[in-house]
């Protein structure tokens, strides 16, 4: 009965109970049941034709369902065998992915052009029509989404600050969209909501703030958390923007690094203060802000008639993976008095090192920091948290009570409804696989994670330092995983320096990249930076690298770079 | 050998690739291996302490183990085996969670205080630790965290606008998360990026704009698509506030319903207007607003030398789920060349159904339009859009141009990358579970859920606005499937209007609704608005819900309150 059931499912697709019904009732027919409606028909009656009449029917009936249902699969009734049946194909096809992607002999990416997709590889199509797809096609687009992206769980994917595929965070996420709810109130997400709370804690305990006390959020990623810190401090300083806007203010300025990211920048624009209020300090060989030259630019603002506001101080910047001097940069804060944010985003996972942590010392005095745990610590996507040493500035600076969600009548204790201090209304959990894998590997174990990625990057620097070909973008050891060069072809070594040479260095590196994708066997960034040409940018957050897949990088460069 | 292997795994819990060769090697010595290591022991030695010996030893090194090693799985080598086994124990809680909540006999939560749970729910600890936990603890943690949360999915989880579990959705998500990469370029996420554009053009093409043309962005939940959509309206009239800040603007003012969503109001905050130049406008009875009020106090903002930029009309109000007459709020929007946005988080869904697109008539007038698939349409949190019929603007409005992730010099067309056009940086993958589900369902499988959910609110309201007991918030037949009522236990009947009535009646939801979360059986959500005391809204988006269940709601709701 169970397999018959499931039979007609695969041909049917994708039935709703009531044609699953109808389906069960044609396949009890077939096998020879006797119902009311075949009562009165002759004895002689051909059966051939009669079996032929029905799967015929049969076949047709298949036809329309497939078009015409839907494949909402559980809420039908009895529909637990389909669906569970549906999951479990599925799983199949993702931990086929998972055990392929960490397999050094499959391809990091299989490159197609925009157009080559969108004209529909090998029969995948894109696009979306008004009837529905069986939930055979539906596995087998699965498949192909898979096949051509990019595995960025790759050992030799080392493209961005987010690399790697941890199981544990992997479950996480899978039980998270499970759940689906939403962090805005305890009402329907009580669990979720505590582990952010003790969560944000513990890292506030990490960043050495009083017994962890303070305030924070996860936010959908650390450029909306470095928003947020630039919102929270003009609340602090002028609140009564909040309710009359800029024009409440004097004209503010804010100042980062020219090597910090460029989400300040955008918060400065989306915020009302404006790009040209945003201060671009100046930093020194090794791209860390040079605290003299912020005062100088502290005291030209005043004396400008602006009022400084606001200083990001990067840990860990993107490009060089520079620690800017918090300490220094902090006491110039106190001098003026200016709200100090550091931009820990892709270094903050450092203070999980007793090794490494001395790098974002001082962190403890700002009054706000971003970290990303989805960066170094090798969370899946998005996890960045937003932490702030003023407990109550968050709910200040956005609360609106909206009556709807924030009843303060509820039963609980509504401190625990944390949504109104958010930006956001609905707000993914993204707290869950992080805690997951907290558990999973103690403080210790994302300690070792990167205790290791980081000696990955000292061999990288190590191997190519004085390596022939090669020319390191700046001169000492990387401070973060961050390593940045450039491989010089044969054609360019012992060229005198120039602009023919800059020209043509400049083209290097975007060449071996697109010839790294087309052959698909690793990925790694690239750009200019300030009046430097194009050169490579390593990173290394991915727990699943090795010295192995250092080395590769390095063969792969010069195999494909030599002759350029 | 497998066997072996997977019980040593299963005792040490979460070993490295190393710790399991280790462990391996002390399991053939127990089997009776004589190695290298046992050559020269006297023959007479006694097995029995020999045995005892080593399964001491083995025991001490498993607790080693499972306390100092790191839980991540595959990048082991040989780590094949236990990672799938994890997977699928994982996979095995999660089906057997997806099955019980769409049995109406599992509870939609089991409530608990916050205290409750952070003093720990037979032994369900919340708190991290320095030290990592055993893979069976962590599958504990998963099946604990799932116990204690609140199943939205559930039949009879009527609490938010985004209730439900479609399965296609879920395995969208199951995917997104699997490939873990990031929507900022096409480098990283080709298939992604292009579902996006695709699913946009075909929303676009929903909402009326010649031949779908235009942009738009998946952001993380409707406020912050609001927000975008005064960002670009602001950029659209006053460019220059990008750089130079709000003060090169005169003092703008945005326009929205009292009904609207706060969202507005936070954009306003956020962005440097200030609330007080977010300007309510008058709705009629059913929540609608009144051109002539919008088009009174466009006048009067003039009047007072304020600058009008942006109006929002709400598309299904958040509580009464109201649509505001879009055709006569955009002729007063062109009159006075203001920025029209039509906010459709919540009723955006209609426009996929025949029968109930008209409520959005004029929507194709909109210069921008949010609409969040995750509410009406059933796809999982969170998905939601912000469209805009100006192709340039959201790059205008947000582009910095990183040149570390949007190199001009890549290989493929970089118009594809779209990250700068966000506010985000990094941004989660939410198209996939949506371009999925629209696959499985086809646009008619849409239509039909919509249809379905709109005809059960038409049987909620014309079952109880009649009945003893009901009093409804507004009159008339549901534009939406809000409907908003008050119950009235037996000791309020008759009770005339007044003050003492008002506030008995303000605290009958709050009770009931405490009563429904401690029993477990149900949830539905209530508030007050205006002047209005708290009542229910009731709304309905779960495609496992049935009449039946809006029966269960009645019955529950008079169980519970009739005698308070």
């Amino acid at each position: 009965e169970k397999i018959l059931r499931y039979e007609f499912w695969s041909i049917s697709s994708s039935p709703t109970s009531e044609d699953k019904i109808s389906l069960m009732w044609f396949g009890n027919v077939q096998k020879g049941d006797t119902s009311s409606r075949r009562q009165g028909r002759k004895k002689d009656e051909d059966d051939g034709l009669r079996v032929f009449f029905f799967c015929t029917l049969w076949l047709f009936l298949s036809q329309i369902i497939s078009s015409i249902t839907l494949s909402d699969l559980l809420p039908a009734k009895n529909g637990e065998e389909p669906t569970i049946q549906f999951l479990l194909e599925l799983v199949d096809i993702l931990t086929n992915y998972v055990k392929k992607t960490f397999d050094r002999s499959t391809k990091v990416l299989d490159f197609h052009h925009p157009h080559q997709l969108l004209e529909g590889m090998e029969g995948f199509n894109l696009e979306l029509s008004d009837q529905p797809e069986s939930l055979e096609q539906i596995l087998v687009d699965c498949r192909d989404t898979l096949k051509y992206g990019v595995r960025t769980g790759h050992p030799r994917f080392f493209n961005q600050l987010s690399t790697g595929l941890d199981i544990i965070g992997l479950a996480g996420e899978w039980l998270t969209s499970t759940a689906n709810t939403n962090m805005f109130t305890y009402e329907i997400a009580p669990v979720f909501v505590l582990m952010e709370q003790l969560t944000l804690k513990k890292m506030r305990e990490m960043i050495g703030w009083p017994n962890g006390e303070g305030d924070g959020l996860f936010s959908p990623g650390g450029a909306i958390s470095n928003m947020y810190s630039v919102m929270i401090a003009r609340y602090k300083y002028f609140p009564e923007v909040k309710t009359k806007g800029m024009s409440a203010a004097p004209r503010l300025v804010l100042f980062t690094s020219e090597h910090s990211h460029y989400s300040i920048k955008k918060a400065g624009a989306a915020l009302g203060f404006g790009t040209e209020n945003v201060i671009l300090l100046s930093t020194d060989e090794r791209g860390r802000v040079i605290p003299a030259d912020l005062e100088a630019k502290i005291i030209d603002a005043k004396q400008k008639g602006c009022v400084p506001l606001f200083v990001n101080a990067t840990g860990g910047s993107t490009v060089y993976g520079a620690f800017d001097p918090i300490n220094e940069i902090a006491d110039i804060c106190e001098k003026y008095n200016l709200w100090l944010h550091v931009d820990g985003a892709w270094g903050g996972g450092l203070l999980m090192s007793r090794k490494h942590r001395h790098k974002l010392s001082g962190i403890e005095r700002a009054n706000s920091v971003t970290w990303n745990p989805h960066k170094m610590m090798g969370v899946p996507l998005q996890c960045s948290a937003i932490l702030v040493r003023d407990k109550g500035i968050l709910a200040g600076c956005n609360s609106m009570c909206a009556g709807y969600l924030f009843q303060p009548d509820k039963q609980y204790d509504v401190t625990y409804d944390t949504g109104d201090k958010a930006i956001q209304c609905g707000r993914h959990v993204d707290i869950f696989k992080f805690w997951l894998m907290w558990k999973a590997k103690g403080t210790i174990g994302f300690e070792q994670h990167i205790d290791k990625c980081l000696d990955l990057s000292q061999y990288l620097y190590n191997k190519i330092k004085n390596r022939e070909g090669y020319e390191m973008v700046f001169n000492g050891e990387p401070q973060h995983t961050n390593v940045c060069f450039w491989y010089l072809p044969q054609s360019l070594r012992g060229m005198p320096d120039g602009d023919e040479r800059r020209e043509k260095l400049h083209r290097v590196a975007p060449k071996i990249k697109a010839m790294m994708m087309e052959s698909g066997t690793t990925m790694v960034g690239y750009q200019p930076q300030g009046n430097k040409v194009n050169f490579f940018r390593m990173v290394i957050s991915n727990p699943a690298a090795t010295q192995s897949d250092i080395d590769f990088l390095i063969d792969e460069i010069e195999r494909l770079g030599h002759d350029l």
